[in-house]
C-alpha cells in the first residue's frame, strides 16, 4: 500500500460541486486535494451551456456572497446575459448567463490549479478508507492511498454511470467520459444507502444546418449585468440564442416510438428529473399540450455545436432525426452528438445532516448531484457548504448552517436532508416560503457578513459589501430627510417627473413608494446623493416592498423560535411513546437538528411536534442526561 | 438499419491524421464526414506539447506547402518557438514550437467545423461495410449507417487501446479516453493484418512544485519564426521550458524496479518506439550512460500542468515518485497525471500502396499512428496524403504520390509501404538520402506548385509562393549582374563588410559563396534589391551550397530513372523464375509501383532487379498482355 500523501480534506470529483468544495476548504486554510477521473473535464457542463435562471440565479448570487467561485467564473466567461421574469416582482427576477463551455472549464481549472493549499490530480477513486466510522482516506484504481481527515463525495453522475440511447447502452460518465464503477460498492459496504437516478441531455447540432430565419432570435439585455457582487455590471453579449417550438407532428413521432425509449420501455430503473424532463416524458405528462418551447443555445465561441434545450431524450438516433426535422428551423438539422440518457448512483440525502455530513460517519461529506439534485447551481451551492463544513470539521469548529430564512442554499439543504428526494431535485423560487426576503439582489446583504465571519470572504469583497451597505444607509437617510412640502415649486417638480402632486408635507422616501417613481427621477428634482445602479436597485426594492418584507420578517421570527429549539443529538426516539409510530420512525431516521426541522418531516404530525415540545421542556428541567441513559 | 447520410469520404478519427485528411478531402470538393469518439478531443495532443523538431519540422512545412493545416494551427496557438540545429547545416535546421494544447485543439476544431463540405460528428465506428472488396460505409455503436465511396482509417492509438501503469491495466484510449473495441475485429474479418504496438507518456506534474532555480531555463528565440509560409515570422514566445537530467540514483531506482514495469516484465506484447523509448528502456539499452536529458514543457497557458519529456514510463506510481524526486528541480514534485503506457492495434503498412490505399480493397485508406508510426507530424503528413487520394479516388483522378526526392512525406510513405515497420516509425533527417534538397526552408518551392495543381493550394497561398519565387529569381539575377572589380573603392567596401579583397573581377553572386558574407552585408555596399528574410535565407542557401545541391540533384536524376520504370500491376511474380524465391515472395506481397521501389524492398537483391529489368524490356516489346494471362 503506497501512501502518496496526507491531506486535511479530499474532494472526489471536480464538477461544479467539487470545484466549490475544494476552493472553499483550501481558502479556509486546510490542505486540500481535489481529484477527477479526467483533468480535462474540470467544471464540465455536460448539460446546457447556461448558468442561472429562476431559483438558480439566487443560488449563484448566494455562493458569490459567501466567497464561492461560480458567479465570478460565469461573469468572466459568458457570452450572453438576460434578466428573466422582469415583468414579475423582484423576488423572482432571475439572471441567466449563456456560458462558453470550454472557456468556463479552462478558467475554473486555472483558478483551482493556482489556489493555495489545493492540489489538483487525475485519480479514479475506487474505495474509501475508514477506521470504525471515521473516514481516513481514499484508494485509487492504481492502488495509491491518500489519507485525509475529511472526504467530500462530489461524484455527480459518474457512479456506475450508464449511457442509454435507444437499445444501445454502455458504462460511461457524461458522453465520452469514463464512469466510476468501483466506488459504489465501497460506499454500500460502508452502510451508505444509494439510489438510482437518471437524467438526460438533448442532441448537439451543427449551427450551419439551422434555418435561423424560421426561429425567433433571443439576444442578451443591452443593460449590463453581473452575477458577482465583485465584478462590474457590463454588457457581455457576444452571441445570441434562438427560440422555436415542437408541434403535433413532432409529438406524433415521439408517441409512435415510445416503445423504443429505454426511459419508457422499462429498460431504465433510474428516476428522472420532474422539472427538467425528457421530451418523451413531457409528451406523456402533458398530452394535451400542442407545443413545447425549445431554446437553441450556442455551446461556445469556438464551436458550431448548438444545444437544443427542452429536447432531452433517450430515443434512438433515427427517431431523434425524425422528430427534430419536424421543428421550424431544424428541417435540415445535422446532429453532432446525439441526445442520451444517463443513469447513475447517488446518495439518499436523508443520510445527511444540515452540514452535508453523512450522519453515521465522521468526516464524510457529500455534495451535488451525488445527493440527488440536478443543476450546476444546486451542485455548486452544496459543494460550497460541504467544503466549508469539512474544513471546519478539520479545524474543530462548529458546522456552518444556513436556515431557510437566510438563503435558498438553506432551503435546498433543508429540503434534501429533511424531506429527502424521490427524483433529481431542482431549485425553484416557489420552494422558498420567504422569497421576498431571499432575493438575488440582496444575497450580499444577507450573507457576506457570514462569509466574512467564517473566513471565506476576502477583505476586498468585504470592503465592497461595506461600501454598498453604507451607501444604502446614507441614501435612505437622505430620502427620509428630504422634506417634500406642497408648495407650487414642489408640485411643478413632481409634474415634471410624472407623478401626482402631494397634498400634505411628506418625504422623498415616501414618494419612492409610488410605482412610477424611481430614485433617479427623484434625483432630478431633489438634492439626493449619487449612488450606483446596485444601490439604487436595492433601495427601491426595500422602500417599495417595505410592508411585504416586514410581514415576511415577522413570519421568519416565528419560525426562528422553532428553529432555535434544538433537539439534543442523544434523543432515543423509539422510547418517546407520546409520539406516533410513524413519527418516531422518521425522527429516528432523519434525526432533525431542531423542532423546526422536525415539523417539516413528512409523517411527523403537529401532535408529534407538541409531544416533542413537551419532552424538550421536561428534558431541559431534568438535565440533558435524562434520556441518553 | 438506419442510413443517416451518404458521403464521398468518411474519416474515422479526428487526431492529427484525421484532421488533415478530412480538411484535404473537403477542400478538394468532395462531401466529407469526420467522426471521433469524443468531439472534445479533436486534435488532442496526448503526448508532448510540441510540434516540429528534427525531421518533423520538415514534414510540417511540407504539409503547409501543399495546403494542409498543421503549420497554420501551430503558428496561431504556440507559446514558444526555437530553431534547433542552427550550429549544423541548413539541411537539418529544425523549427520547434511549444503548443498550448487546449488552444491548439479549440482552434483546429473551429477550422474543421467551419470547413465547407465537411461534417463533424461524435460517432464510435464499430464496423466497416464492404461490397466485395469495395468499401461502402461504416456502422456506429448506435447501429447507424453512414455510406461512403471512400473511408480513411485514422484511428491513432484507440483500436483496442489498453492503458498500463504498473500492475494496473484497463481498456482505454489515451488517458481518460474510451477505446474503440469493436473495429479491430471488423478489420480482421475484412482480411486486414493488424500489429500490436505500444507507446507511452511521462507524468504531468504541478508547475508550482518545481524548483526552477535548479534547472536550466530554455527560452524561445528572440528572432521571429513561423511554420506556415502564409504567416508572418514573429516572436510568439509567452512561456519558457526547463532542462534537467536524470542521474545514477534515478537509474538505480528504475533498474531495481524493472520487474514492476509491464513493458519489461512480459505483460505487454506491443512493440515500442525505438526513437522515443520509455525511461526504463533507455536505462537498459544505454546502460553506461550516466544521465539522460529531460525537458520540462508547459502544457498550456491556462494550466499548471508540465510535461516531463524524456521520462515516459509504465512503472507504478510509487516508483514514478521515487525516481522523479531524485532529479534536480523535481525534489518536491507532485504528479497531476501519472505516466502510462498504451498498447493498441495498428495496420501493417505493407498492405498499403504509396497513395496510402489498402491494396486489396477499393476506397479504403489508412493514415497516421494506425499505420505504425509515432508523432503528430508523421500522422498529419499521412493524413494529408490519404485525404487527397481518397478525394481523388472519388473524383476518379490518378493518385497523388510524392517521391523520396520530392519530400520527406515521400520518404515517410515509401519507407512504410516498401519496408514496413517493426516498431512505431519516427521521421529523422537521416532517413532521407537527399536531405540537402529536402530542406524545411524550401518546402514551398518544392511543393506549392504540386499542391496548386491538385487544387489544394488556395490562390492566396499560390500568389505568396509566386512572389517569393520571383523575388528569389530577381535577386539572384541582380547578384549575378552586380560586377565586382578589384578597384580600391571595392576593396574598401569589402574590408568594411569583413571579407577578403578580390584578386580579379567577379560578381556579388560569387562573393555570397563566402562563408562570412550574407546578402544583407552585400546590400550595405552594393546596389541590390531589398528582399524579405525568407527570400534572403533561401537565396543564401542556394548560393552557398550550390555545388552540393547540384550533386544531389544528379543522384535524384539517376534514381528517378528507376522510379519511372513502372511495374505493371498485372505482374504475376510467382511465375518470374529468374527472380530469387525470397525476392518473388516479397515482390508479390508488396507489389511495388516501380523498379526503384522494388530495389528498396529488403530481400530483393540487385540480381533480382536485373532480372526484373530484363522482364520489363521483354514485357514492353511483347505488349502488356504477355503475363496477365
Amino acid at each position: 500500500m503506497f501512501v502518496v500523501d496526507t491531506y486535511d480534506v479530499i474532494v472526489i470529483g471536480a464538477g461544479h460541486a467539487g470545484c466549490e468544495a475544494a476552493l472553499a476548504a483550501a481558502r479556509l486554510g486546510v490542505r486540500t486535494l481535489i481529484c477527477t477521473l479526467n483533468l480535462d473535464n474540470i467544471a464540465l457542463m455536460p448539460c446546457n451551456p447556461a448558468v442561472g435562471g429562476p431559483g438558480k440565479s439566487h443560488l449563484v448570487r448566494e455562493i458569490d456572497a459567501l466567497g464561492g467561485e461560480m458567479a465570478i467564473n460565469t461573469d468572466k466567461t459568458c457570452i450572453q446575459m438576460r434578466m428573466l421574469n422582469t415583468g414579475k416582482g423582484p423576488a423572482v427576477y432571475s439572471l441567466r448567463a449563456q456560458s462558453d463551455k470550454k472557456v468556463y472549464q479552462m478558467t475554473m481549472t486555472k483558478t483551482l490549479e493556482n489556489q493555495k493549499n489545493l492540489d489538483v490530480k487525475q485519480l479514479l477513486i475506487t474505495e474509501l478508507l475508514f477506521e470504525g466510522n471515521k473516514v481516513t482516506g481514499v484508494v485509487t484504481e492504481l492502488g495509491e492511498v491518500y489519507r485525509a481527515k475529511a472526504v467530500i463525495l462530489a461524484t455527480g453522475t459518474y457512479l456506475k454511470g450508464k449511457i442509454l440511447i435507444g437499445d444501445c447502452s454502455y458504462a460511461g460518465g457524461p458522453m465520452g467520459q469514463r464512469s466510476a464503477e468501483a466506488l459504489s460498492a465501497s460506499l454500500r459496504q460502508a452502510g451508505i444507502r444509494l439510489m438510482r437516478f437518471k437524467t438526460g441531455t438533448p442532441a448537439r447540432v451543427d449551427r450551419r444546418t439551422l434555418r435561423t430565419e424560421e426561429m425567433e432570435k433571443q439576444e442578451g439585455d443591452t443593460k449590463g449585468h453581473a452575477f458577482s457582487f465583485l465584478l462590474p455590471r457590463q454588457n457581455r453579449n457576444t452571441d445570441c440564442c434562438w427560440l422555436t417550438f415542437t408541434n403535433e407532428e413532432t409529438h406524433r413521432i415521439i408517441r409512435d416510438n415510445l416503445h423504443r425509449a429505454p426511459t419508457c420501455n422499462g429498460t431504465v430503473q433510474g428516476i428522472g428529473p420532474r422539472y427538467c424532463p425528457s421530451i418523451e416524458s413531457k409528451i406523456q405528462r402533458f398530452a394535451d399540450k400542442k407545443r413545447h418551447q425549445l431554446f437553441i443555445e450556442p455551446e461556445g465561441k469556438m464551436t458550431e455545436e448548438m444545444y437544443i434545450q427542452g429536447m432531452s431524450t433517450s430515443l434512438p438516433v433515427d427517431v431523434q432525426y425524425a422528430f427534430l426535422k419536424t421543428i421550424p428551423g431544424l428541417e435540415d438539422v445535422k446532429i453532432m452528438r446525439p441526445a442520451y440518457a444517463i443513469e447513475y448512483d447517488c446518495l439518499d440525502p436523508l443520510q445527511l445532516d444540515a452540514a452535508l455530513a453523512v450522519k453515521e460517519k465522521e468526516g464524510l461529506y457529500s455534495a451535488g448531484q451525488a445527493n440527488g439534485t440536478s443543476g450546476y447551481e444546486e451542485a455548486a451551492a452544496q459543494g460550497l457548504i460541504a467544503g466549508i463544513n469539512a474544513a471546519r470539521f478539520v479545524l474543530q469548529q462548529d458546522p456552518f448552517i444556513l436556515t431557510r430564512a437566510e438563503a435558498y442554499i438553506g432551503v435546498l439543504i433543508d429540503d434534501l436532508v429533511t424531506k429527502g428526494t424521490q427524483e433529481p431535485y431542482r431549485m425553484m423560487t416557489s420552494r422558498s416560503e420567504y422569497r421576498l426576503l431571499l432575493r438575488q439582489d440582496n444575497a450580499d446583504l444577507r450573507l457576506t457578513q457570514k462569509g466574512y465571519d467564517i473566513g471565506l470572504v476576502t477583505p476586498e469583497r468585504y470592503a465592497v459589501f461595506q461600501q454598498k451597505q453604507q451607501a444604502i444607509q446614507e441614501a435612505l437617510k437622505a430620502l427620509k430627510e428630504c422634506a417634500v412640502t406642497p408648495t407650487a415649486i414642489t408640485q411643478e417638480k413632481l409634474r415634471r417627473i410624472g407623478t401626482a402632486p402631494v397634498r400634505t408635507g411628506t418625504t422623498a422616501y415616501d414618494l419612492l413608494r409610488r410605482n412610477e417613481v424611481t430614485y433617479d427621477t427623484l434625483q432630478q428634482v431633489f438634492l439626493l446623493p449619487s449612488v450606483s445602479a446596485e444601490v439604487q436597485e436595492e433601495m427601491e426594492i426595500m422602500v417599495k416592498y417595505e410592508g411585504y418584507i416586514e410581514r415576511q420578517a415577522e413570519q421568519v421570527e416565528k419560525m426562528n423560535r422553532l428553529e432555535q429549539k434544538l433537539l439534543p443529538p442523544s434523543i432515543q426516539y423509539d422510547s418517546l411513546t407520546t409520539v406516533s409510530a410513524e413519527g418516531r420512525e422518521k425522527l429516528a431516521r432523519i434525526r432533525p437538528r431542531s423542532i423546526g426541522q422536525a415539523g417539516r418531516i413528512s409523517g411527523v404530525s403537529p401532535a408529534d411536534i407538541t409531544a416533542l415540545l413537551i419532552y424538550l421542556e421536561q428534558y431541559k428541567r431534568e438535565g440533558k442526561d435524562h434520556v441518553s441513559n
